[in-house]
């Protein structure tokens, strides 16, 4: 499959641009992307549903205001892959659940909405574990997606579909969403880009707990450039997320480079708490050994201790909030860690919740402090390279057993508490030929200043052979 | 007391003026609230801590600092009373607690920086109950807070200290903070004017809660231009309170009253929930009356249903995160209001909270539905009128018992738990002589808005005897 020729391998800031010139038409664009998800979503099994009717005269319509010369949307006539955990109008939505596998909504979801208004082609529907719990995307209604790179390996989760239908080239620009790193590991493990933003600057109006932090929306893409043309789209303030309004979708556009001179990083293998293994320690060194050439590099890190209790009672009570109720009344229905999350949300007390609360405000403070003192923190996305698709997660790491199914996503988990904005930018391949992924942790609510991190070192990462990001080879896919 | 005469009685916004014309020194006006509280805080008891050196000193430094012709912020030169749950740099702070009775703070809580960097002089402490628990001004360091206007009775809180020296012109401009109706009952109860903002408007960098939006800090003052002066130093960001950001201090300058004509405003007397007694019904049914000629109004409901539970829970979580440590470390020297919140707290399981977490949400959501429909919601402030101020809460309404010490501020939490800004405005008294106040509830995030819709209304009471705002009279209390 020649990469070079198809309009899916190039960026989404220039189709967009062609689509505005009339150099391309989003029919024709769409055709594609259609082209390329049947020649390697079977081996993949990233996108799960899709209304072709539908998308197609959602493209036909963006080119008629092409060609009538009507203002154009910051997503105009692009394909987009939204997760399956939000609705979208006439098309099947099962939140990876059984209980829903045959739900086609009658209304687009806000986030789906607001794509849609800024001209977003709404083509497919990725792939997602149940209910999105769970770092591998795997599912009772759709199964396992693999990755791009090693289709045996996992791809990450729980926006795995999203990653890899980006990798892969089957849609230019793709939503993903985060808790406990539900986008920064599957955006690692596929080579991709990923921005959980400060909580709140995609506004997520379908959080069953309001005003809580950890789970946000987020923008999926291929490069930094894409991520920040997805953010002019979905950045800005819905009043059904309280913690929206701090900034606003024009903030990204026209972003430049920041200068990295006078900057200064701190970089930490493990964010001073997290289990990580030796593979991914070694190839941090590396990384890190690099990247201290383009920027001032300091090891550093921060004070995170607690955040594994924190994280696992705050997390519980969301579970406990949403998900209780359908574990007791389908206890057949409800897969094993949606069940196991309600069962460990019921053996703490108001007291524990109280605690965690507080122990999060500490956090936070603690995180503020230290960033005061660096322009980012980097730091590994994951703690092991991506492992066997059928494992659901990791049970030890170099020998030493996990204490619980969440453990090995620590080092994402940790940056949810304390509410900062992590890009996930790919950097370069390990020894196997899969994708290693680095967190810069940027300040909280200045998502753009942090893009323009980003643009920078993606900029000075294509350079360098080691660094680079890397496209899977589709070839053995299709 | 000749009230005419004196500095004490004009507005924060004219003060100001003066100020930085030169017309009043600063030194004279802090000299002159001096003289006030000298005359009527015996009576009152709403000034618990004062470093008039201190004071002096700054007042001087702000008189200079017109002399240079240098530039002035907001508050410059203003005396400001801060709630006594507010750290202040040399001067005693004691949270109403026992355990804190001869704590001098090295350093100024965050917001009491931003007031001193506005310019404002910190003139003195305002009474609260212990750790701000209770909607009566009581506690065992200080004593208890009169009402002004009939000083055996209660003046509310927990910021009745600040409610107080408002009415009373000991001060021009107060602090407040408000969980439950915090700063809505006092002022209402003092005839003065208070807005608990959207949570976030107004920095809160103290919350052991850092992305709870139950409490707020808000700014008191005896007009609602005065409040949006005060907003104008203490509005905006500060990344220590991540709800933070929305907005900035300039919002708040220059604010036009609105056009009443063609707005649309819901009147509810009780919320829907609350228990209300019917004196207040009938006073209220009086002002809407009057209220119905300035503009449309519309008697509905919003659906608040569940807030009880929901509140209890929520508020509990928040005592098990900040006081059960105190309450066991230290059981005799802490209040039977926080002990009994602890208590409770202590009763309900993580499950619990997450239900109530999603019960907030779903409020949430129809609140911002019912609000879509209207300019503004009006309701009474209080469920029943200023009681003995020896009475902790009212055991029943109208004879029928209240099952919580909290269940008589419903009124007030139900607003909490939605997050919307509520402007309190005095309208005129009642037929013993004391104050009856107005909750006007607004957007969310869009307080300015708020208070433009609030100088049109005060101006409209204004010239109205009935609804016309009233002071004290002093003479009684001197």
């Amino acid at each position: 499959m020649p990469q070079d020729d198809s309009l899916c391998d190039l960026s989404a800031v220039e189709l967009r641009r062609q689509i505005s010139t009339g150099e391309i038409s989003p029919v024709e664009l769409l055709a594609e992307c259609h082209q390329r998800i049947d020649a390697v979503n079977p081996a993949l099994n990233a996108v799960v549903a899709e209304n072709r009717p539908a998308a197609v005269a959602a493209a036909q319509k963006a080119e008629q205001a092409v060609r009538r010369g009507e203002d154009l949307g910051p997503l105009h006539g692009l394909p987009i892959g939204i997760k399956d955990l939000n609705e979208t109008a006439g098309l099947r939505t099962t939140f990876g659940s059984p209980l829903y596998a045959d739900y086609v909504p009658q209304q687009d979801g806000a986030f789906v909405a607001t794509v849609r208004a800024a001209g977003g082609v709404v083509a497919a529907k990725t792939n997602t574990p149940e209910f999105g719990a769970g770092a591998n995307t795997t599912n009772a209604v759709y199964g396992t997606t693999g990755n791009p790179f090693l289709p045996a390996r996992t791809c990450g989760g729980s926006s795995g579909g999203s990653a890899v239908a980006l990798a892969a080239g089957m849609l230019p620009l793709a939503a993903g969403s985060d808790l406990g790193g539900s986008l920064r590991t599957p955006a690692a493990y596929c080579g991709v880009v990923g921005l959980r933003p400060t909580p709140g600057l995609v506004p997520m109006a379908r959080k069953e707990m309001v005003w809580s932090p950890l789970w946000t929306e987020g923008p999926m893409a291929r490069s930094v450039a894409d991520i920040a043309l997805f953010l002019e789209a979905i950045a800005g303030n819905d009043p059904r997320d309280p913690l929206s309004g701090f900034a606003k979708g024009a903030d990204f556009a026209g972003l430049r480079p920041a200068n990295l001179k006078n900057l200064r990083f701190a970089v930490s293998e493990d964010l001073g708490f997290a289990p990580v293994s030796g593979q991914v320690r070694a190839l941090f060194r590396d990384r890190v050994a690099r990247l201290s050439s383009l920027v001032a590099c300091e090891a550093a890190d921060p004070a995170l201790e607690g955040s594994d209790r924190c994280f696992e009672v705050l997390r519980a009570v969301g579970f406990l909030g949403e998900k209780k109720r359908l574990v007791e009344q389908h206890p057949d229905k409800v897969g094993p860690n949606v069940t196991a999350n309600v069962k460990l949300g019921l053996t703490f007390s108001a007291a524990d919740v109280g605690e965690a609360a507080a122990a999060q405000t500490r956090l936070y403070h603690a995180f503020l402090d230290f960033m005061g003192d660096f322009d980012a923190l980097v730091c590994p996305v994951a703690s092991v390279q991506p492992f066997d698709k059928t494992e659901l997660f990791p049970r030890q790491i170099d020998g030493r057993p996990l204490p619980t199914y969440i453990s090995w996503v620590a080092i994402t988990y940790g940056l949810t508490l304390v509410g900062h904005p992590v890009l996930v930018l790919p950097c370069g391949l390990d020894e196997e030929g899969l994708p290693f992924g680095l967190q810069i942790v940027g300040r909280r609510g200045r998502d753009a200043e942090l893009l323009s991190l980003g643009l920078a070192l993606e900029e000075a990462f294509a350079s360098d052979a080691t660094m680079a990001p890397r496209r899977p080879r589709l070839d053995n896919l299709a």
